[in-house]
This record gives C-alpha cells, structure tokens and sequence, in this order.
C-alpha cells in the first residue's frame, strides 16, 4: 500500500505510472491456457469442427489454433494485465472534443496491429486472415480478462466491420474495410439516445438526404464506448437515424456509416465531418475507455443496406455483441477467481474447525475454510462452465457463416439463437457475482484499490445492462425465442441434452450428473408449458416469469455442459493420463456445481409458479408514502 | 449531464462543488417518516415500551420521538443529502499526516453538534440527554441514508463512548466522555493490523508500561475510520495491543485510551501524542470518510478495563458496532429504493406487454414492466423489513440495557445475540442486492456516476465486510449463538414466532402469511438438528453450513416481521382508516415477500443438505492448472 497519498490518486502519481504501488499488490492475469484447450480440443473437438467446414478445414489446424492462443497470452499478460489498473486509476481525459487515453493504451494498441490480432477473423478480400470467429473468442477472453476497458476499442471495430461485412455496398466495402480490418481505423456503434436504450424505436436522430445522395446526419448518440480517442486516425461510425417522414417506432431507423474524417476518392483522409464528441461520462467503471456524448451537426453520412431497415441490420451485429459480451462476464469470474485463489492461500486467519493445518504458522491459510473454498469454487465453476458455453455458442456462429447445407446453418441458428440470450445474461450476472466473492476473500482488503478485485466489481457491472439488460435478455429468450416459436427452438436444445442422457444412463460414473440433468431438462420443457398457458390468459405473466425463467435456463444449460466435461474428464482418467490432477480436479468441481449450485433452480422455479399477481397489484402512486 | 469533462472530476468541478451538475439529476434523500412512524409505534408500540423501562418512562413520549424524528429529517434532507456526491467526488485529502474532509462536511458537523444529536443517548452525567438508544438508531438510519461516509464520523465515535461507558475508569469518564459526548471530539476504535482482521488474535501492536502507570503504544493500524479529520478538536483513540510478555491469542490483548492531544488536568489540551494518520486509503466507496492508517510510535496510552481482557471488553462495542452496520444495509435499500422508483415512473421505454398504459406518451412508464416491478417491490420489501428488523433490536438492546429484572435482561440479550449476525449480514447482503437493483432500473444510466445509483453499490459493499464479514456472522450465528447453546437461543426466538402464529391460526385473513410461517418455523429446528448431527461427525459441516443458514435464518426472520406488519395493516383496515392505501401498500408487499422473495429459502435448504464434502475435496494446489 503506498502510503501519504489522498484516496484520489494526485497527478504526480498517475504521471509516475505505477511505481507508487508495490508490485506484489498488483494482480497479474495468467490465461488459462490448459482449461482453454481442454474446452477447445477435448470438449468441443475443435479439429473436427473445422474440418466439417470448407472455409476451415484446410487453413486451420490444432497447432495453428494452440500458436495463436499462446502469442495472444504472452500479449495480455505482459502489455494489457500491467495496464489494467493505470487505465482504471487516470481514465480517459476530455479537452475540447480531443479525448486522450490512459497512459499506454496507444502503445498496446500499436503492438496489437504488429501482432494481426484486429485481422484475424475477418475476410481475405479486404485484408483479414479468414480464421475462424471462435479462435477469435478464446483470444477475446484473455483480452477482456487482463484488461477490458483496453479490449472495448478493437471490440467496437469488430462490431462496424461485421455489419459492413454483411450489408456494406462493395464501394463502401472497400473504403473502409481495409483500414478497419487492419486496425489502423477503428469503429463504433451509435445506437443510444438520452430518452432511447433498450427502446430504439423512439430514437429522434435526423438523416435527411444530400442532393449527392449521401445524407446530412442531426442528433446527439450517448454511451459511444470508444467513440473519441487517440489510438487511430479515423473512426468510422454506424449511426442509426431516421430519414423524412419514416414511420414511427422500430420500422422507420435506418442505418449510416459516418466517418470522423471524410475519405477520398484516392482512400486518403479528408476534411473532419461534423462528428463530435461533447463529453465524456463519469462512470462506475471501465474508467480506461471513453464512453462518449457524440453529436452530429448536419455530419455527412451514407446509407447502409435498405431504407427503415436499419435495425434489422443491426441485428447481425448485436448477436455477436451480446456473445462478447457474455465473454465480459466470464472474464470477471476468470480474473476475479485468479485475484481470490492467490491470495485465499497466502493469507493466514483462524484454525480450520477441523483442527490446524498449517500449524507452523500463527493462523491457516483462509483456503482450508469451507466458506472460502465455497466461494473460490462458485468463481470457478462459473468461469469455466462460462468459458465452455461461450466456446460452444461460438462453434454454434462459424456453422451459421460457413456451414455446407442451409438445414446445418438453420439448426445451428437456432441453437444460436436460444443460447444467446441465456450466454449473455446468465453469464454476465454471474461474473457479477463472482466479482463480489472476489472482494468477499480479500475480507476489508477487498475494498482497497491497489488490490484489484473492487475494479472487477465496477468495470463488469455494465455487462448485465448494456447490449439489453438482463431484464430486456429474459423477454427476448422466453418471448420471443422460446413462446413464440412455440417451443420449437428449446426442443432444438433439449433434444441434444436428451440425447447426450441416453448416451450415458447406462454410465454409473455420470450417474449423480446425469440424473439430475435428466429431470431439470425434462422440468424446462414443463415450465415453459405452464407459463405459455397463463401467458395466453395475461401476457404480463411473460415479463413476470422471464428474469426467473433466464436463471433457471442458465443453471440447467451450465449443468448440461458441467455433465459433459465430467464425462470427457472421467474418459481421460479410465484410459490414463499423466495429468490426471487436471481431470480429477474438473470431475471435482462439476460435483461442485452439481451439489451447491444447481439446487438454486428450486427457488427459481418456486417463484415461478406464483406468477404476476402478487407484481402488479400495487399501484404505481402507492409504492412510497 | 455536464458536457465537456473528463470523467474524473476536475478539480474546477470539485471546487465548484454541484454547480456543473444538473440538479434533476441529483438523488434527493426524503426521509420515510410516516414507514418509520408505522414501524416504532404501531407494529413495536413504542410507547408501551418505553413505559416499562424505568430510564424512560418519564421522559420519553410519541411527541417527542416524533419531534425528534421530524428534526433529524430535516437535518439529512437539507443538509447532508446535498453533500453525498460531494464527498464521493472529492473524497478526503492527506497532506503529510492532516487530513481534510470534503467541502461542507465539516460545517455539517458543526450543525450536527448544536442540534444536539451526538449527545442524545449518552448518559446524563457526561452532559448526554438520557435518551434511548432506539430512537438513536431511527436518526442514525435517516444520516446513514442520506450519506453514509458522513454518518461515519459520528458514527464512530459512539462506539468510543460506550466503551469509555462501560469499562472505563471514573477519571478516564471525566476526561474524556464530556466532550466526546457533546461531539466536541470524536473517537475511533483501532482494532485492525494489515495482517489481522476477522483474527485479531494475532494482532502485533505492543504496549509497554511507563512509569506513570501510562503505557508506550507502539504498531501500525489499518482500516481506522475517521481515524484522523478537521472535524474535531481531539481523536480519541480506542486501541487494541499486547502487554509484554501476554499470552497468545485472543487471551492476551488488551485495550488503550490513545488520544491525538493528550488532555491536561485542568481538561484543555496538551501536547500532541505520537500518533499519526501514515496515510488514507483509495478504496471502492464511502470516499468521504477518511479510512486512515494510524501509526502508533511510543504514543501514550491508558489501560481501559483489565489486562489481557481487551477483547471482552471490545465485546460491548461490537453488537451495537453490527447492529450499526445492519442500518448501512437498511440504507441502502431505503436510498436505493428511492432513487429507482422516482426514475421508474418518470422513464419511457416500450409498451406494456398487456397494452398500452400511457398511450398518449412515446412509450410507458418502466414502471408498468413486471420485471422492473419486481426489482422496485424486492427493494421496498428489504427496506421496510429490515428497518422492522433493526428497529426491533434496538428495543431489545434497550432492555439488555435498561430492563428491570434480571430475567427480562437476560432474555432481551439472547434474542439480541441470535438476531444481531443475521441483522448485520442479511440486512447487508440484501442491501448490496438493493443497490445492484438501483442500477439496474436505470439501465445504462444507472453506470453513470450522477445519477448516484452506482455510488450506493460501491458505498455499501463495505458493510458485508467490516465489522466482520458475512461469512464471520454466519459462524458467529451458527457456531458461537445456536450449536454452543443447544439450540437454546434459537428456541427462545422460534417460541415467539410460534407464539404469533398460534394467536392468527383462525385469522382467515393472515393464512397466507401464517401457514408458510408455521411451516419455516418448524423447519428452522429441523435443519439446526441435521447441521447439528454431522457437526459431531466433521466440525468443517459447520463452516459448510452457515453462510446458507444464515441466509435461510434471515429470510425466516422477515418473513416474521412481514406477517406482523401485514397483520397491524388488516386491523387498521378492518377498524376503518383515512390512511388505507398506506396499509393496504403494506399488506400486498407482505404478500410480495412471500411469493416472490421467501421461495429463496427453498435452494438454500437443498444446498445446505448436501453438506460438506463437495467443497473440501479439492486440494488447495489444484484449484488452477
């Protein structure tokens, strides 16, 4: 702890980096690369993945895939995990519409072009590499884990450059996708006003067209992560606005590319459009990336795709947001548990219950308590049943890109569908909650600043809000993907974990993972049916139910994929292995979950079943007097 | 919004104080008299109580407690509501050993102090005003909620007083209590050492005898607040040290006077004690308390009560110290609540799923959405229950203190000692749950550091983890208050609940309360036999156990006191009322806690039966790989 300082860091310490701050208090990320392959390989099978795939099957291999994970953990732990609290303690600074990032950003994003990561997995037409979206997850993860304020700058670029992708004219492919896909210019997605988040359809930003067919762009954006900054020459903004006389509400926004500096003809920058950016907010967390007011003053912009359809557009682009997003959640429980483990088997208090295990030393280390290791082993098993589901729904998005037959890419989008709401909900949520048993080890330590896990706390916080609440993600997985395909996208799913049951009923190892699952995927089918009824009478019972439905599909579908890593573990260990320490540990933690996790669905469903009544019978003036 | 600035504050801003914010956007704390008045005087008929208390049935009327009630409400609306942001934005500064406090604070306190307040339960003879310590509690919830870190200053320094109270010498009283019951002074208790916290057997800060019977302090303490301020003239240090050769452990501890200026014989001050704040810490929230390290080098102390008895004496301190902490969770729910319902009703975003409700508006009012209700009614249901909770305690505190048979004392003092870790844990955890629903009605905005929403979570994080964390409560209920006393504490509480619900088993009205009270109440007992049982087995099924009976104990607990107050409410309707909605309010939040709220208990069951061997099972070097 440096000592003689106020609580706000002076200038003279954010100037002097971190030399103020003893090293030991630091947290330093290490990915977790073995758990990482585990998922990949040995789990979901990844060489047999790709090779089910003509885009893949020739350029990806298992050597590739390993090569690339470890040069993106060599660059998270050593430029981004040393950066985290730099960028959490200076912030993003605001002058004149110039807004300057946190020492060393600009440099680790230098490296990070040097390094192709921006490329990756975009298309070779335009510069990329054409590797696979899901390599690109896992590298994503160790991004977000060591620094996710850093990670949201190349994150927004990869949110433009998927939407030009897809509904991009071949002009506007090629001006800015090149610059975009290199990293050289990055991108933002303008879609929030002050009075419009979860509501796009009462946006009021204007477009009304030029006489040379591009559009003057009116209106004020809000919460622009990565904006304004210093790491790029130009920023490309997709900007959702509403042309003369569109209909009112979600049919009448349409979608426009609007650069900070104009391109020329010759792909050279030209004048500086009428973007700016009029502030920066004071916020909770991710203090490192901008989260920016940006106005636009008759800015020149362009259409992408039709007329009033912009936010049919959009949807591309908030799938994949939504599965980053998830991402942010299993980062928090990732970092969060790294930050407790060590620290939980240093530090000394009391004697276990159970007698002294460390008696040499004045007090056991705090691991050997039950209430300890409870909350290690919660972080733990979200992190790594996290990791699992964002890996699969990620397989899930390259089949929906690039699998042979329309009826693999239409399986693989409902499979992708369901799941992403859950993913991005559930996952975000429980890194939340990991985070706080991240401060709870640390006990009165955990509160402390230099110690790293009160930074989780704020910076994953806005993961359960944007890209849709949790709240907006549970209407959208029980309204509109479960009730109104009538049930067709969840049997999609519980026919696989079906499946996967029958496969193992005879196995008496999976017995206590498998029977559980077995009952709770039969209980999701039956719950699901008891709300479409009451629905049918009160369609308040849909929003009544959906919160508690969301908890209840991210409990069972993290206990399907905890029963299929015990299974691929128990496989390991009966043909034997010399990492078997590895294999017992994953058997161990999924009896974890199984035993002190899984049961929350009791209450979850108890709640359930007690509908909305009880929600809506206070009137509104009568909730305080 | 202010446009054009970082997002930490510059310190134009700071200077500036509010005036770059605008002022909608500011959280306004209104006191919620007439929940206060429903919950002192018709649910625990205050007046009845204080009638039998020979300390107060002279002097204490409904008048006064509400006269005091009205003063103290006007004093935290107007004046410390309007400096919460403040002090999170500016924080406390250090400058070589000074600490200053943010603007207004210390005026504050000087208005504090002349309307009487610190004085207002101490005793008679220091110059206090003899009043309970119920009506204290009531104030101290209204400063707390308006601005905790403002509270804490005062805050502390009651627990300075009662100890000074109880075991303190009469020359230490005549020195000391005058002017820090008057707030002329305030006090700290210094109990933490960077190694020890939740352990304070192992602390190391030794005190050596001088020859003036006074004593050499020397160590280094951490985590003091208010340890050092501009707010008082003197800072009394409470101190925890060993005497040379004290035996190990908690046997061997002792407790010090240490003040800031030593005081002359004539009562004025005198030369300044060889304490010093080293430094304040950067911490998560509560930046307007200074939370200092103090450093003792050779500074003269005083012995208070017996050698090697410090920490029984620190005992006394502790309960009131927790029950304190219970009220920053009681705040949190109240400011929270507050702060989410006037944004509820004021947001638009999207229809109603049952219809239109304000269809002459762009969209309704969040507050018709289910799933924002639901959060708004898990506030209010928190708030109002634990302010019965803590409110309930204060009375048994009071006759612990003031009762007049030995018998009524003594019973008082079990309840209290059952009730207080589950107040202090429950109260706090559901208080961050609160504050984690503030944010979340806002949406995005609820990340943004004016709407004050995101500074209730980092300000009330501290409460689940000083003054002895959750899973310390947890131990200290099931261990120390229900298993080391045969069940004996838990009977004497369950026997009133039963008693309760044998005198509403032909109550039609109460049956949905009664029935599902009944039954927990029954199965509190069956589940202390069961962790009961395998404790003699593995004393580590304690550990296992207790953070989920603890949580099962307090949802119990409300459950309780919801029934109660839904039980007043129908006899005042049933009597004919002009104040209906109040009560009527109040019967369908009862009826939300029991359908909504209460189910938790069910998981918390289920997990607690699976017992302990799932968490021990990992060794400590194969939680990462």
């Amino acid at each position: 702890m440096s000592a003689g300082h106020p609580h706000r860091y002076s200038q003279d310490i954010i100037n002097a980096g971190l030399t103020s701050i003893e090293e030991t208090d630091m947290p330093q990320y290490k990915a977790p690369l073995r758990d990482m392959q585990f998922v990949l390989h040995e789990l979901l099978n990844a060489n047999e993945h790709y090779a089910k795939l003509p885009a893949f099957q020739e350029n990806v291999s298992r050597e590739l895939v390993d090569q690339y994970l470890e040069a993106a953990a060599d660059f998270c732990e050593n430029e981004l995990s040393p950066l985290n609290q730099v960028g959490d303690r200076e912030g993003c600074t605001w002058n004149d519409g110039v807004v300057t990032t946190p020492t060393g950003f600009k440099e680790a994003y230098q490296k990070y072009i040097e390094l192709g990561f921006p490329s990756l997995s975009a298309e070779e037409q335009y510069g990329g590499q054409g590797l696979p979206n899901s390599l690109g997850i896992a590298i994503s993860e160790m991004v977000g884990s060591s620094n996710w304020a850093w990670g949201m700058y190349p994150g927004l670029s990869h949110g433009a450059v998927r939407t030009l992708e897809h509904h991009g004219s071949e002009q506007q492919k090629d001006t800015y996708l090149p610059n975009l896909v290199s990293g050289v210019w990055t991108g933002t997605m303008c879609l929030t006003e002050s009075h419009a988040g979860s509501d796009l359809g009462i946006i009021r930003s204007k477009a009304e067209p030029n006489e040379d067919g591009s559009y003057a762009i009116s209106g004020e954006k809000i919460f622009i992560s990565a904006g304004e900054h210093d790491m790029a020459d130009n920023i490309i903004h997709i900007v959702l606005a509403r042309l003369p006389g569109a209909p009112k509400g979600t049919k009448g926004i349409s979608l426009f590319i609007v650069p900070k500096f104009l391109v020329n003809e010759d792909g050279s920058l030209g004048e500086r459009n009428h973007v700016r950016c009029g502030s920066i907010e004071h916020k909770m967390g991710i203090h490192g990336n901008a989260t920016c007011v940006i106005n636009f003053d008759r800015a020149k912009g362009y259409l992408i795709g039709p007329e009033n359809r912009g936010l049919n557009c959009m949807f591309t682009f908030m799938n994949t947001a939504r599965i980053g997003t998830a991402v942010q959640g299993l980062a928090a429980s990732e970092s969060s548990f790294q930050g407790a483990l060590t620290y939980a088997k240093d530090r000394l208090a009391m004697r276990s219950l159970s007698g002294p295990k460390a008696p040499e030393k004045d007090a056991d280390p705090i691991i050997v308590h039950p209430a300890v290791r409870n909350m290690l082993l919660t972080q733990k098993a979200f992190a790594e049943g996290g990791r699992a589901l964002v890996y699969l729904l990620a397989q899930y998005a390259d089949v929906v890109e690039h699998g042979i037959t329309e009826e693999e890419r239409k399986f693989a989008d409902n499979i992708l569908s369901l799941l992403t709401p859950i993913a991005k909900a559930f996952l975000t949520e429980t890194g939340s909650e990991s985070a706080k048993h991240g401060v709870q080890v640390f006990g009165g330590h955990g509160f402390i600043s230099e110690h790293g896990m009160e930074q989780i706390v704020r910076d994953t916080r806005i993961a359960c809000l944007y890209e849709g609440t949790t709240e907006i993600q549970a209407l959208d997985l029980l309204g509109r993907k479960v009730l109104q395909t009538q049930g067709a996208m969840l049997r999609d799913f519980t026919k696989i974990i079906h499946k996967f049951v029958e496969a193992n009923k005879d196995n008496a190892a999976m017995k206590e993972f498998i029977e559980p699952l077995a009952s709770l995927n039969k209980e999701w089918g039956d719950v699901t049916m008891q709300i479409g009824m009451r629905a049918m009478q009160n369609p308040d019972e849909v929003g009544a139910a959906a919160v508690d439905y969301l908890y209840f599909s991210g409990y069972v579908t993290l206990a399907y994929l905890w029963a299929r890593m015990a299974e691929v573990a128990q496989q390991k260990l009966a043909a034997g292995t010399t990492d078997a320490d590895f294999y017992n540990a994953k058997v161990t933690t999924a009896r974890f979950y199984f035993k002190k996790i899984l049961p929350r669905v009791r209450s979850h469903v108890d709640v359930l079943s007690t509908g909305v009544e009880s929600l809506m019978a206070l009137d509104a003036e009568h909730f305080a007097f």
